[in-house]
């Protein structure tokens, strides 16, 4: 520990600090490992020591002291993000949200909530409240904060019915604390939101949430099988478009992936079978029958409220988003993934294309339904059969070149994940709000290097030249 | 009354019957006469007595003592339907669901509920119950029925966001009663339901409904104002395509609407301001100020939240759909209305197309925006100043010429009023549930005339040739 660490390190030692080397370890961690190139940059990486602030005093506390000794802060959730979002780059501190996880007001169609909150904890609370639920989570819902997810996400399951967390309306208020010589709290809404949500931290410390909710409903969780994968994605892709039956989720699994990789799901599944699963509002769910009887190139083998399987498969979300990709790994570790993104209208032609594009078993097809500006669409979470980074940059410059945008999961930073271009409302806020460049270091480029060009992945540890 | 008219209303005189010349009148009459065509053809029809059936049985016994005498039945709510569905064309009998009012019961996403419950009630039953409300519903919502609505109407407020009534999903089950010797009670529910939904009471009569639910939320209303036609449709429907913006309704009234028409309005406008009405969940106001303060070219001029208007306007959707219609004809008589469907993608630019077709003022839009098979469009209810039926019938004809499929409101029969060909569904169920043709009749021309070409309005006085 360098002095200027060790400084703020005692000056915080009155909190609750975590300073074990075993478990310095494990906050310093997300999910990175999904990306065998994060892996590969990512690994070695490790905080100081990680702090657990107990309420809004302690961050402002925390970033005041880390601020005067000129000590990073990389902050974190349930480290359930797969960008890296929550990896110290440059070591010092950790600010581990655990203990911020109050439900501070339930209100119709919209809760208050810190962000430490784990994301089935608050849908716990909202529907113990008043039967209402978030309109939208990541598949880690289980373990996730919701904090993160709004920091580090762009969507999931609910995304099929309200679109991405960008789209106004699905985020109500942010409140953030800055990173200055005095940290000022402020209170951010409409325009404003843009300029910290999904900025991982690096501009301010999310401290409040104020997110809109939906009604509660015990979702029936269905799983279909096909052995045509096109009928199996227009199946998903005219259910998500029928304006009368309530979704939460409809994802698409190309074959092998329920028989290879899904062990609950595979005594049900040839190798040949491709999936459907969905989460169906109960009350729809004789519609549904209806809309699935018109169609039967797709069988039912599942429905979770009336089910024989003699090990039940768990929450058909747990299969769908990134957890497909985590299923996967954990049968075969070569497999990674891709972010895909196959807009309206032309997604149906898209995937063919893709699907063609690749020799047998390089890319396994994952979609996602999703609407994009009003439009049923999908989202691909591909399944990746790794070889070296040359090939995976090649896969993803094919999906580039067809029309396919990809937000490649292989890199930190936030330009690199996204739109490969500056976000000049979080650049800007980042100067007001984080004037030393301190918060969650090397994850915006156009922080370190303005001149920065993408012809290759970004190294931070190289090729930073810092502008602070 | 003839006598076997006589002899039914005898046998159903331990019923709740209405005798009275003046009520019978009062209850022989739906909103028709919003079509001088229809006005022309209707306005002398009455009923020979009223039956008001408390109960479910009261129904098998009005239809069972009326099948054994040969004498019409005609069901009807509180009578706001614009097509005639409830005028009885032959006399006989007109049934009345006042007395089955009854909510049986309430579910997250489900109320199960008796015809003749007024949609207003309903709402306030379910909202007190679990802070739920019906999906969607007419403008006419404080004096129509539940029954009336499905069994008569196709959607309106809330179809921006669940679509139509005929969409799977928006009806779950109808309890339906035929009219046989010995009336049978039966459950439709998915394939089956479109046997009898929107049928107008011609092949049984419907004694339960089971319906979705949506949240209850205290609306926003919201009035723009712009001088920009153009731009106030395009904000309707960008708005409409805002997945995080929860909207119930999204209207836009071409100038002079808001002027002319609309007395609370009026002096908030001038003749040249087109308007804007919406209908947005209130945690997403913000969100929506947002989306706003992007468009310049429209003004807010009205709030529910935050008014300072001297005369309130009341609620929002009481100047949409169909009570612009009404609204303009307590001005001007001599205004009536169209029903256009502009379908996605060619909606906005149908639109302008129409808006040039006519001399200025023979025909004002007045779109409704409502998402057709998984995409936001435009219901059209343009109001059309009347001169002859031939004239009228020429401008239907420009509509559908150009692709925008007219909905006829000037006629009486199902196929005219719908997409003038047989609906084979109900037309087979109508040969088993009422084979004596007594129910409604008039209103299904493939009952009465298999070989009809469509060439002409068909009048069921003159041209009818029954099957039975």
């Amino acid at each position: 520990m360098t002095p200027n660490v060790e400084a703020a390190r005692a000056a915080l030692s009155h909190l609750d600090l975590i300073e074990k080397p075993k478990l310095i370890r494990t906050y310093s961690r997300d999910c990175f490992w999904y990306s065998p190139v994060l892996k590969s940059r990512m690994d070695h990486l490790e905080a100081d020591f990680i702090a657990c602030p107990r309420n809004e005093a302690d961050v402002i506390e925390i970033l005041r002291t880390c601020y005067t000794h000129d000590v990073p802060v990389t902050t974190r959730g349930a480290g359930t993000g797969n960008y890296g979002q929550a990896m110290p780059m440059r070591g010092g501190c950790v600010m581990h949200m655990r203990h911020m996880n109050l439900v501070k007001s339930v209100a119709p169609g919209r809760v208050i909530v810190e962000p430490g909150c784990v994301i089935k904890d608050l849908d716990a609370h909202c529907k113990a409240h008043s039967g209402q639920e978030v309109r939208m989570f990541s598949s880690t819902w289980a373990s996730a904060t919701i904090g993160g997810f709004i920091a580090g996400g762009s969507g999931g399951v609910g995304s099929v019915t309200w679109g991405s967390l960008r789209d106004l309306g699905n985020i109500l208020r942010l409140r953030v604390v800055t990173m200055e010589a005095e940290p000022r709290v402020l209170d951010f809404t409409g325009e404003e939101l843009s300029r910290v949500s999904h900025a991982y931290g690096t501009n301010g410390i999310i401290t409040e949430l104020e997110l809109p909710l939906a009604p509660a409903y015990e979702w029936t969780d269905v799983l279909l099988s096909s052995r045509d994968f096109t009928a199996a994605a227009t199946f998903a892709d005219e259910l998500a478009n029928e304006d009368g039956i309530l979704l939460k989720l409809a994802s698409v699994y190309e074959a092998p992936t329920a028989h290879a990789y899904f062990n609950r799901v595979a005594p049900h599944v040839t190798d040949k079978d491709h999936l459907v699963g969905l989460m169906i509002a109960p009350h729809n769910m004789d519609s549904f029958l209806t809309f699935l009887a018109r169609r039967p190139a797709l069988k039912m083998i599942y429905r979770s409220d009336d089910c024989d399987w003699q090990k039940k498969p768990g929450p058909v979300f747990e299969f769908g988003w990134n957890h497909t990709t985590l299923r996967a790994i954990k049968v075969d570790p070569s497999i990674t993934y891709l972010q895909v993104r196959y807009g309206y209208p032309d997604h149906m032609n898209l995937i063919e294309k893709m699907r063609r594009a690749f020799p047998a078993g390089e890319v396994i097809q994952h979609l996602e339904s999703i609407r994009m500006e009003g439009k049923v669409a999908f989202a691909g979470l591909s399944l990746v059969k790794f070889t070296t980074e040359e090939r995976l940059d090649e896969i993803i410059a094919i999906h580039e070149a067809a029309g396919a945008l990809v937000f490649n999961p292989h890199r930190y930073t936030l330009e690199e994940g996204g739109r490969q271009h500056a976000d000049d409302t979080q650049l800007s806020f980042k100067r007001e709000a984080d004037p030393k460049g301190l918060l969650n270091p090397g994850k915006v480029i156009t922080w370190d290097r303005p001149d920065w060009d993408y012809s290759r992945m970004y190294d931070f540890a190289n090729d930073r030249r810092e502008q602070a």
